[in-house]
C-alpha cells in the first residue's frame, strides 16, 4: 500500500533544538526510539527517506541518518512538493513533517502526519497527529499504528 | 500598522537555558521555526530587530541572529526601555520578551508579548500570551496571529 | 527477594537523547537522582547492573557508569533476554526498560518496569510505571518503592 | 528576618541534568531568571550562598557562580547540616534542594524550598514547592515571593 514514508528531520527526528556555540550550530538532539521504527516500516516493505532544509546543520542531519542507514537528501523548504512528485507517487507516500512549510506535502500525501510538537496549523492538516513529540518515539509510533492496520 | 518588532532572545528564540562548561556558557539552544516567523513578517514590512542583555553569551547570539539575517543588539536591561524609547516609536511596536525586567517594554508597546514560559508576573502584563515556549515557534505564532489579524 | 535490578541506560538513566554533532553521538543526560536510588538499592542487597546496546554511545554511557560505580555490559537487544537469563534468575530481579525490545525482558521479570516517557506499548507491559520520566529520578522511585515495601 | 538564602546548585539552579561525553561531565543547563532572583534578594537583605555535592562537576558549578558573583562551596550531601549548622542559624535561613539527602535541610530551616521537579518525598517535607522547575525560575520565584511577604 505504501511504498515509501518519507520524513523531515528537525522537530521530527529531534526535538527541533539547534544547539548553538559561537561558532554555528553544532548540536541536534536525536531520540532512542525510531531506528527501531525505522526497522519495523522497512520489514513491512515502506522504504524510510530523509529530507531536511537545513543547510547550516546537514552534516549533523547527515552523521545521524548514516548511522541509521536512512537515505538522506538536502531539499529546500520551497522545492519540497516538486522534489517528491518528480520522484515518488504522493498516492503511496507516508509524509511526516512539523513545519510550516511542510503542510502543502502532508496535504498531499495519502497519509500525513505530524509530531505532536507542531504549530496548530501545522497539526490541523495532518491526517494523524502522534502522541510522541519530536526525538521521542514519532517514527516508531507511526510504525506500530502501521502493523495494528495490517 | 507596526514598524517592528523587537524580540529579547534568551527564553524567547531559546528554551532559556546557559549550557555551562567549566570553560564558561557555551551553548543555547534554538529552535526550528522563528526563522519561518521572522520571513512572514517581513513580508507583512515588519521589521525584527533582536536585543539582548547577556553579554556573556553574546557571541552565541549573534551568530545564531546573522544566521537567520536579523539585526541584534547588545542592551543591558537597566536601559532597555530608553534604547528603543530613542530608535523606535512604542505605539508602533510588538515587543517580546521573557524577563522580569521586560516587563517595562511590554507595557509601552502598542502590543506586547511574552512566552508561555515566562513568569506569571511577566505574563500578566502582557497583551498576548503565546502558546508556544521559547525556542520552539514564538515568532511564528506571533507572525500567524498577525496574518489572521489583516 | 530481588537478587539483582538490571536496568537499560538510554531513555531510563538518560532523557533518551542522544545529542549528535557532525562527528557523531557525542553527548547524553543523565539525572541527578539515580545515584542514590543505587546507593539505597545496594544497601538494600539488591545488586544494579546496567546493559546497553547502543554501541556508538558506548563510550559515554560506561563513563557515567563507572562515575557512579554500577557494572556495565553491551548487549545487542536481540540476544538481551538470554543473555540475562545465562547469568541471572528472571523471578529475582526487578529489569528497568522503555524500548520495545525492552518488552520481552520486562514481562519475564518478577517485576518489570518502564519509566512514564517509554512508548504506550512498553509501558503496557510493566508491571510498575514510574512517575519519573527518563534521566530524571527512576532508580530512585524504585528504590523508594522497595524501601516502602520492606 | 532572614540572613541567608542557602541553595543546592544541582536540579534547582539548573534542570539537574549532567550532560556527559565519553570524557565524563561536561556540560549543565542553567536558567536566565535566577541571576535577577539573586539581586533581589541581596536588595532586601538575604545574601546567597550556594552549596554543591557534586565533585565531578564542580569546575562547571563553580564558572557559573562565579559569573553571577555568588560564592559556592562543595559540601557533601552527608555533611551537608552540619556544615550550615556551624556557619549559619538555621533559624533565620531560606534553604532550597530538590535531593534527597536534602530533606534534612529543608526541614531544619525556617523556610524550606523545593522545586517542582523534586521528587514528591522532598516536596513533602518543604514549606513551599515553587511552581517553577529548576533551572526555570526557581530563585526568582522565591525572590518575588518574599516581596510580597514584606
Amino acid at each position: 500500500m505504501f511504498t515509501n514514508l518519507i520524513t523531515d528531520v528537525d522537530g521530527v527526528l529531534t526535538d527541533g533544538g539547534f544547539y548553538y556555540s559561537g561558532e554555528g550550530k553544532i548540536l541536534k538532539k536525536f531520540g532512542p526510539h525510531d531506528n527501531d521504527g525505522f526497522k519495523m516500516l522497512v520489514e513491512m516493505g515502506i522504504q524510510p527517506v530523509a529530507i531536511s532544509a537545513d543547510m547550516l546543520g546537514y552534516s549533523i542531519t547527515k552523521k545521524r541518518m548514516e548511522d541509521m542507514g536512512i537515505p538522506i537528501h538536502l531539499v529546500s523548504a520551497s522545492t519540497r512538493y516538486k522534489w517528491i512528485n518528480d520522484r515518488y507517487d504522493f498516492r503511496k507516500i507516508i509524509f511526516v513533517g512539523d513545519g510550516y512549510f511542510d503542510i502543502e506535502c502532508i496535504k498531499a500525501s495519502r497519509y500525513g502526519v505530524a509530531p505532536s510538537n507542531a504549530p496548530d496549523i501545522v497539526k490541523a492538516a495532518a491526517d494523524f497527529v502522534t502522541t510522541s513529540c519530536g526525538g521521542n518515539g514519532v517514527i516508531l509510533e507511526i510504525a506500530l499504528s502501521m502493523m495494528n492496520e495490517n
